[in-house]
């Protein structure tokens, strides 16, 4: 038997990047309708302003202000109404001493004045207005460049695209986003006892789970280019692997999850074209015995057979991984809870525990779920989970944690 | 000018489904990897059981375990090593007295075995194993449907398709989902000021962004069949949301927010084939005026024309009356935190405040954003909102709060 040389969870993302540094985000165009969770590879500026034009907001009278100056219900303030500013239009209007112009909610202010009365505090005789209230400068009124100003950096580089930040983007006229290109995946499941969906089922058999739960963890921020089943043969699985990395960026092997099997995916990596194992094991709990290697600029991972080991391994290095290559800071998937029994970690190993949630009282519950290794019920009863770092023993009922989405 | 009768925010669900009888999810058949995001119409049950066989959970032997009691390093209990049994293959192997068969993990315990010896205790001299330490009944074993038991229901009706459970739904051989069919949206920006995406700015004229907001919002549920701008002219408008009755289940029209294009679209929808407007203004703050009606079976929202309030109306309406639709409990989209400043609400409305979010000592800090009516990028900067019940005069700073994501 191998012994596994375990490197630590921090330091993985360095590692890759060293051995594989031309392994970065490249960019693609994508049509605004189509960014839903797309990620922004370039800072977008606005090159104009919003609003373009001092912008009423209520429905009313453009007048200057300083001409309203103690107007109450008893002793209005006179104007002489000089038309209206029609929707859209592109009002030439000039606004002279005395003189109201009425403006809709939305459309420009004329030049000369400085703010709006709303029509709720007018009254109209004939062609003269009565304002019964005083307003001050700028007052209901939207200043050219108040929303956005031309120049300022209005999404970064590795913001998220969301249907409430497209609204800004339409605003500017930005109909095309600068987005990273997503990474083409291989997912590969090993195993002699594993029968894919064509396969007829066999007693002893197992049906194969990793590249489905895969598949739809990597479709948030990559593309399946395909997922295949190999039978446990050391050239199939060369070939397979070999393949793979032809096709797309990352490969992802899901193996057994005894110690025999990562010798194979080892083996299989170090006869690659290029090949490399460069992490023989990670300090965590679960999944350990996950292997790290490359051919040539290829990123190839070894995950646990396990479903849910291989699932923290993909949320906790491969997409932690692509998120730093697409400069994605918080991802706001996370918040905190009170946990609710008391916790003990694995020494030395950083250990992620599946929770789920309950609320009492405006707060929280975190409550951890255990079963036994291999369990993929644990999965569909969990909603996150909580890491407890290396260097500490436990966590005690009542702690406030933090807890991470899938 | 009208005066809106508003509705209670509580009351409009059941009063469109009372108005709309028929408005109901319906159901088709989704490929597994096609299902992320995706909602169950039905519930599912397995119909064997996870594991299907004894199974190890070690790579060891299979004995029977009381053949091991008193076993220790230096007095170990003999066994005859009878063979192994091969991953993925129908043990047909029967264990007798005095025996150990090998089984790798995720393999088959034969037949008169109890319990799993992990290889780490035993000593192997010609055909005889030397165990070196007792082992309990079903130690190291997953029994047959201790995972998933034949008839469990493993998935609920309304569960929204996450990566971890498909890993269940794979394992039991569940290739195809019964899901909701996606509603079908059409949108519909009005307004002489509106341009879109193929027009040529011109001063005064403001840019489309609700149809932009609103088709990514929709993704997540829904699909946008078609997203056009109309001008304000009454039989224009008709003519097109006629149109899109046809051909969608749901028709958005996004409004200039004074009161008379209100009355615009209420027209509108009362001159439709079936058409009734049965909510004229909510009592909601932002989103008052939205009004809510239908023709025939088609549903029809009359949005508020600021970016904010239609969103806002969007995710407290019209997503909500989808997910009750579906069927959909806890969407898990919401967390707590704590307000950084006292909230005044406004008296008889229910008032959605937009926040940012900050983290001090695992703490999350809910801060409220403010801006002018209409400004855009509140929702660039925002990353949910508060919900401020009609019946309260505000929240105090410190106060713990539930705040929901977009």
């Amino acid at each position: 038997m191998n012994f596994l040389k375990v490197t630590d969870i921090d330091e993985i993302e360095e590692l890759i990047l060293k051995k594989i540094p031309s392994l970065k985000g490249k960019k693609e165009m994508c049509k605004l309708e189509d960014s839903l969770g797309r990620v922004l590879c370039e800072n977008i500026a606005a090159d104009l302003n919003v609003p373009e034009f001092n912008r009423s907001t209520v429905d009313g009278y453009a007048i200057k202000s300083r001409e309203s100056l103690g107007a109450s219900q008893g002793i209005p303030a006179f104007f002489t109404i000089k038309g209206e500013v029609l929707m859209g239009e592109d009002s030439s209007k000039k606004l002279e001493r005395g003189e109201a112009v009425y403006v809709p909610t939305g459309a420009m202010i004329p030049e000369g004045a400085d703010s709006m009365i709303m029509i709720e505090f007018c009254e109209i005789l004939e062609d003269t207005l009565l304002v019964h209230k005083p307003v001050s400068s700028f007052e209901n009124i939207m200043v050219m460049g108040e929303d956005v100003r031309e120049g300022d950096i209005i999404l970064k580089k590795g913001a998220v695209i969301t249907p409430e930040n497209v609204g800004v983007l339409a605003s500017l006229g930005i109909y095309e986003l600068p987005v990273f290109k997503k990474f083409r995946f291989s997912i590969i499941s090993t195993g002699d006892e594993i029968i894919g969906e064509d396969e007829e089922y066999r007693m002893g058999k197992i049906r194969d789970i990793n590249s489905y739960t895969l598949s739809l963890a990597i479709q948030k921020f990559g593309v399946v280019v395909e997922k295949k089943i190999v039978k446990d043969n050391f050239e199939t699985i060369l070939e397979e692997v070999r393949k793979s990395t032809k096709r797309s960026d990352i490969v992802l092997i899901s193996g057994g999850s005894s110690a025999g099997n990562y010798d194979y995916t080892s083996r299989v990596i170090s006869e690659l074209d290029g090949g490399e194992v460069f992490v023989h094991g990670i300090s965590i709990k679960p999944g350990k015995p996950t292997i790290i290697g490359r051919s040539n600029d290829k990123l190839i991972f070894g995950l646990p057979g396990h479903p849910i080991s291989s699932m923290v391994v993909f949320n906790i290095v491969v997409k932690k991984l692509i998120e730093s290559l697409y400069f994605c800071g918080d991802s706001d998937d996370y918040y905190y809870g009170v946990l609710s029994h008391n916790l003990h970690s694995t020494p030395g190993r950083t250990t992620y525990q599946m929770i789920n949630k309950t609320v009492e009282n405006n707060e929280i519950i975190i409550n951890p779920i255990f079963g036994k290794s291999g369990m993929i019920t644990l999965m569909t009863k969990s909603n996150g989970y909580i890491v407890l770092g290396s260097n500490i023993e436990g966590l005690e009922k009542g702690s406030r944690v933090r807890v991470y989405r899938f």
